[in-house]
């Protein structure tokens, strides 16, 4: 951790060994599903998050014993969503696709399908996140048929225009409890809302209400750019171990989620760069 | 205005003329004062805001005076601010450089001095905020004794690590509310906080109080750059009308100030751009 978080956060102790470390596939994306699994095992990871490009034309109940034959917890499905559209047709399609996905999540034996909640540049916010709510309220009863908590993931503001209409914990505390649906919560990126001063009020908000649901984690680095610039833990200025304290508070006690995209990382030697994962979550999480 | 726009702000009427108009110099960053003086006073702009680089060594007041003979106004100098900093020494040097801003401003009778907060990643935000909030109770008394406003603006959170960690129109609200001089205020910028969605309160809020006291507008493109990528309105997904609805509600009579960072545009023949800017304006803002 660097210098700058330490005298803020004295009494969280690092984490004791890699029993809540999870993965997610998009972070060692030159890795096969398979390739993936493998690694992940070998380093004594214990959770993997499958992104679905990862699974790619496999079956995904075979995918799901896989993981669990490796040793390893599939903790959640990346990613449903993306439900706004200017087109009626387009939102159909999209709830279609969510559909999909639960029964995805429902087969590899994932609890969770992390919601990227959409948004549409061409139409105001406030029209997107209409949408959005009417979105999940479609799948949550596919949700509860096939058991599979639906997690909303509020983005980072600057993919407002883009990916996600909804950018606060705040947002999505208050549309879990629009819906409230005990399949509904929040998913916590650090990425997306360490810069939020609600954000230690709006965790112990989820909390309270049994919808904290995800963690991930990754570091923020400057100068950065806007897709696929993450980085490791302890490279950046995201008060990693700060934000898992307010969240254990909370009584949150699932997986520490490792979400990293970057264009340079993916480039490099993968397993090299799992080793420096192990070691950066040890160190700075 | 795009036609995701229309249909939400009905009641908006477009300006009427440019008597509102007013152009930052870094806009048409190519063009030096006097050039950005002469080509905004014939293309009938009425206002303009300084920034400092733009003024590189002239005399402030000389400046201002060749500014009021084009008929133009004065509206702001952009920018102080940029408070906190690890080492003391270097925060002292940044209320020092504060004051000397002031006094640039008074001597070209701009009577708003636009802040920029400030961040640093080396230390948490609460630090940082801290410091910004000592950083203008400092400056506070030279700028009553100059007769300069100061304008805090949020910065959109992609810059909290390092521009500013004050980025909602709230924390801009709730510093005003805690240093309660009637020399400080907010600026608001759409590129900044378009995605909030307490804006429309917080406006309301801010112009209760009596401290709106500067808009700037421009437009949000995607894909988009993090830094020099700014459009002309029209052109990208903020709904800049309604916003401008908001802030007139609230009270707000002040100048509509373009302020647009763009690699592109820059390279741009600047005459040219000169005349999209102002015809954006009107059909657009």
């Amino acid at each position: 951790m660097c210098a700058a978080h330490a005298n803020v956060q004295p009494n969280i102790a690092p984490p004791p060994d890699l029993s809540r470390l999870c993965i997610h596939t998009v972070t060692t994306r030159p890795w096969s599903l398979d390739e993936a699994i493998a690694h992940y095992a070998l380093a004594g990871v214990s959770g993997i998050t499958v992104w679905r490009d990862a699974l790619a034309g496999d079956e995904p109940r075979a995918a799901g014993q896989r993981i669990r034959a490796a040793g390893l917890a599939p903790v959640s499905l990346c990613r449903g969503g993306f439900f706004p559209a200017r087109a009626a047709g387009d939102r159909a399609a999209a709830i279609d696709d969510n559909r999909r996905a639960i029964d995805v999540a429902a087969a590899l034996g994932a609890p969770l399908l992390v919601l990227v909640p959409g948004a549409d540049p061409g139409q105001p916010l406030d029209v997107s996140r209409g949408q959005i709510r009417e979105g999940i309220e479609a799948v949550l009863p596919h949700a509860l048929a096939a058991g599979v908590r639906l997690g909303v993931e509020p983005l980072h503001p600057m993919y407002a225009a883009t990916r996600s209409a909804i950018n606060t914990l705040r947002q999505a505390n208050e549309l879990c409890e629009a819906l409230d649906s005990p399949w509904l919560g929040a998913v916590v990126d650090v990425y997306h809302l360490w810069w939020d001063p609600d954000l230690g009020r709006e965790i112990a908000r989820a909390g309270a209400a049994g919808r904290l649901w995800a963690f991930h984690i990754s570091d923020w680095v400057t100068p950065t750019d806007i897709l696929t610039d993450r980085a490791l833990m302890g490279e950046g200025c995201i008060p990693i171990r700060q934000i898992r304290g307010w969240m254990e508070r909370a009584g949150f006690d699932g997986y520490h989620e490792v979400e990293i995209f970057s264009t340079r990382r993916w480039t490099q030697e993968q397993r090299a760069y799992l080793r420096e994962i192990v070691a950066a979550y040890l160190a700075h999480s």
